[in-house]
C-alpha cells in the first residue's frame, strides 16, 4: 500500500562518546524513508533541501524506491542543519546548533499522484506544516502516524492539539509523554494523551524499549541489548519508518499487527544505532534483518502452560 | 524442593511522594519469604531480630510456612532499622537513617535440619556473613542465588568477589551492574560479571523490567506498567523470592525455566509496589496471581510467522 512520508531531509553534525562527525546526511524523512524502503517498493517523499544538498544522496534515495517528486530543492538556499552532543547514557543530548535555513518557510506541496496515499507518516515538523499536508490529501488516509517533540509542545501547543485530533497513532518518547500529559506515570500519561485524539500511542524509551497503548491494551517491545550504542541519531525516525512500513506492507492496522510492526520497528532501530548516521541503514541485508527478527523473538518469548501454573500456585 | 532464605528481618520507615509510614515491618528476608510462600509449603529462614520485634509478625510468618527456628531473637537488643525517602521517579532513593543494632554482630547459625537445603537465597547482607552460611551447608545446594548492593562493592570488595565465585545467580540493579563491572553498556557489564563467577546474572531495572543473562542468551522480562508505584521498598527482594521459589517449586534450573521464573518474579514484584511495605504480599489471592500471569503474557506476546516475514522483506 502507498506510503507518504513528510519530514526533514537535513545535514547533521554529531558528537557521541565514541567520536564525532562533520556534516553528514540526516533528517527525519531520510531515516523514515530508508527504513521503509526495506518493505515497500515505493515511498513518496515530501520535504525541502537547499542547493547545497548532494545529488548523489537524492539519487541513492531514488534507487531505493523513493519518489522524490515532492522534494523541493531551493536554489540559493541552504539545507536544514542540526548539530548535537550525546551524553554517556545516549538517551539524552544537547543541541549545539540549529540552522533552520530552508525549513524556516517550508510550505509542503503534494504532487497530485501523492494525494491518494493510504498511509501517511508525518515526521517531526512544525505542527502547522504537518497540518498543511493533511489538507492536501484527496481523502483521509487509512492510517496517519504523527511524530512530534517537546519544542512544539512548548511553542505551538494549539496547533499540535489540533493535529492530535486528526491522527491515528502518536509516537513520542517518555519525557515528551510526561510533558504532554503532565503525568509522571506513563500509564496515566497514555490515558490522558489518548483522550486528546490519537487511538494509539507509542512511547519510545530508547534502550528500555517501547510501549504501545490502545484499545485498552498495552504491548511492550524490548530494545535489543547492544554492546555499544554508537549513535542514536535517527533511531526514533527509523523506528517510525519501520512501524508504518510494516503496516502499509501488510495493509493491516489491527492491534495484533501493530505488535508485529513495533517489533519490526525495534529491529530496524537496533541497526540504525550501530553506526554513525544513515550508514547502517544503507547497507542492511535481508538475511541480517530476518536474523534480527529471530533475536527479538528470543528476547521475550517464553512458554507458560497456564494449567500447570494453576497447579503450582 | 527445600529453600533456605538468609537476610534481614527489620523495621523500615518510608517516605514516598504518596505518603510516609512510621516503623513498619521490612527486611530482605521478610519480603523473600513472603513472596516464596505462595509457591512453597515450607521456607527455612535464617536471620536475627531484637526483642522489640513483634511476636505477631513471627507468628504470621510461621502460619505462612516459614520455619523460624533459624531466626535469632536477641534479648535486650534492637532490630535493624532503615529509613529512606524515594524520589519522584521511584527508582532512586536516599537513606535517611540506618541503625544496624542486632545486625552489627550477626553470626548466622543454621539449625541442623536446614543444612541439606537444595535451594539457597542469600539476601543482601555483608558478604562475610553470606559466606558463613555457605560454610555451614552439608553439601553445595543445587542452586545458590545471591543479592548484594553498592555498599558492599565499595567497602567489602574482596569478600564479595570470593562469594561471586561460589554462586549460580547474581541479582543486582542496573547501576550496581555498572559499578561492579566498570562498564556502562549492560551487555558488556554482564559479560564481565559472568567472568567473576556466577553462571547467570539478573539485572533489575525497576519500571523498565529485568534482564537475564546466561548460556550466551539474553531474556528480557517487562515490568507491569502501573498507574501508581506506591512504594518500591522490597520489590527487588520480592522479585528474588519469586524467582528462586519458582525454580525450587519446579526443581528445574534450565535457562528456559528461569525465563518463567523471572516472569513469576516480576508478577510478584508488581504486587509488592502497590501498597506500603509487605501489606500487599500478605493478602494476595491465587486468582489475582494467575490473572497477573496472564497480563504479563499479553504484555510481550506476539505471533510472528517467519515464513511470511521472509516474503515481506
Amino acid at each position: 500500500m502507498s506510503l507518504l512520508v513528510v519530514g526533514t531531509v537535513a545535514f547533521d553534525a554529531l558528537e557521541t562518546p565514541f567520536g564525532k562527525t562533520d556534516k553528514i546526511i540526516g533528517g527525519a524523512a531520510t531515516y523514515i524513508s530508508l527504513a521503509a524502503s526495506y518493505l515497500l517498493p515505493e515511498i513518496r517523499l515530501v520535504s525541502v533541501v537547499g542547493d547545497d544538498f548532494p545529488d548523489e544522496t537524492i539519487q541513492m534515495l531514488r534507487e531505493r524506491g523513493v519518489d522524490t517528486s515532492g522534494l523541493q530543492v531551493k536554489s540559493g538556499q541552504k539545507t536544514f542543519f542540526w548539530s548535537g552532543r550525546y551524553h554517556l547514557d545516549m538517551n539524552t543530548r544537547d543541541t549545539v546548533e540549529t540552522q533552520l535555513n530552508v525549513l524556516a518557510d517550508f510550505d509542503p506541496v503534494l504532487p497530485d499522484h501523492f494525494k491518494d496515499s493510504k498511509y501517511l507518516m508525518l515526521g517531526n515538523l512544525m505542527p502547522s506544516v504537518q497540518q498543511r499536508v493533511l489538507e492536501q490529501m484527496n481523502e483521509r488516509p487509512r492510517l496517519i502516524v504523527l511524530d512530534t517533540m517537546n519544542y512544539w509542545m512548548e511553542h505551538h501547543w494549539d496547533d499540535l492539539m489540533e493535529n492530535l485530533k486528526n491522527v491515528d497513532v502518536l509516537t513520542i518518547n517518555d519525557s515528551e509523554a510526561r510533558q504532554l500529559s503532565g503525568e509522571y506515570s506513563l500509564v496515566k500519561a497514555a490515558s490522558k494523551i489518548l483522550q486528546m485524539g490519537p487511538k494509539y500511542l507509542i512511547i519510545k524509551k530508547g534502550e528500555h524499549g517501547a510501549l504501545l497503548f490502545g484499545e485498552g491494551h498495552i504491548f511492550i517491545a524490548p530494545a535489543l541489548p547492544l554492546e555499544e550504542v554508537f549513535d542514536p541519531t535517527g533511531a526514533g525516525d527509523t523506528f517510525a519508518g519501520g512501524f508504518i512500513s510494516y503496516l502499509a506492507r501488510t495493509d493491516d492496522v489491527s492491534f495484533e499487527n501493530m505488535k508485529r510492526a513495533i517489533i519490526h520497528a525495534s529491529a530496524m532501530a537496533s541497526f540504525c544505532v550501530e553506526k554513525f548516521g544513515t550508514q547502517r541503514l544503507e547497507e542492511l541485508t535481508l538475511d541480517e534483518l530476518a536474523h534480527r527478527h529471530r533475536l527479538f523473538r528470543a528476547l521475550t518469548h517464553y512458554e507458560m502452560d497456564f494449567s500447570t501454573l494453576k497447579q503450582l500456585i
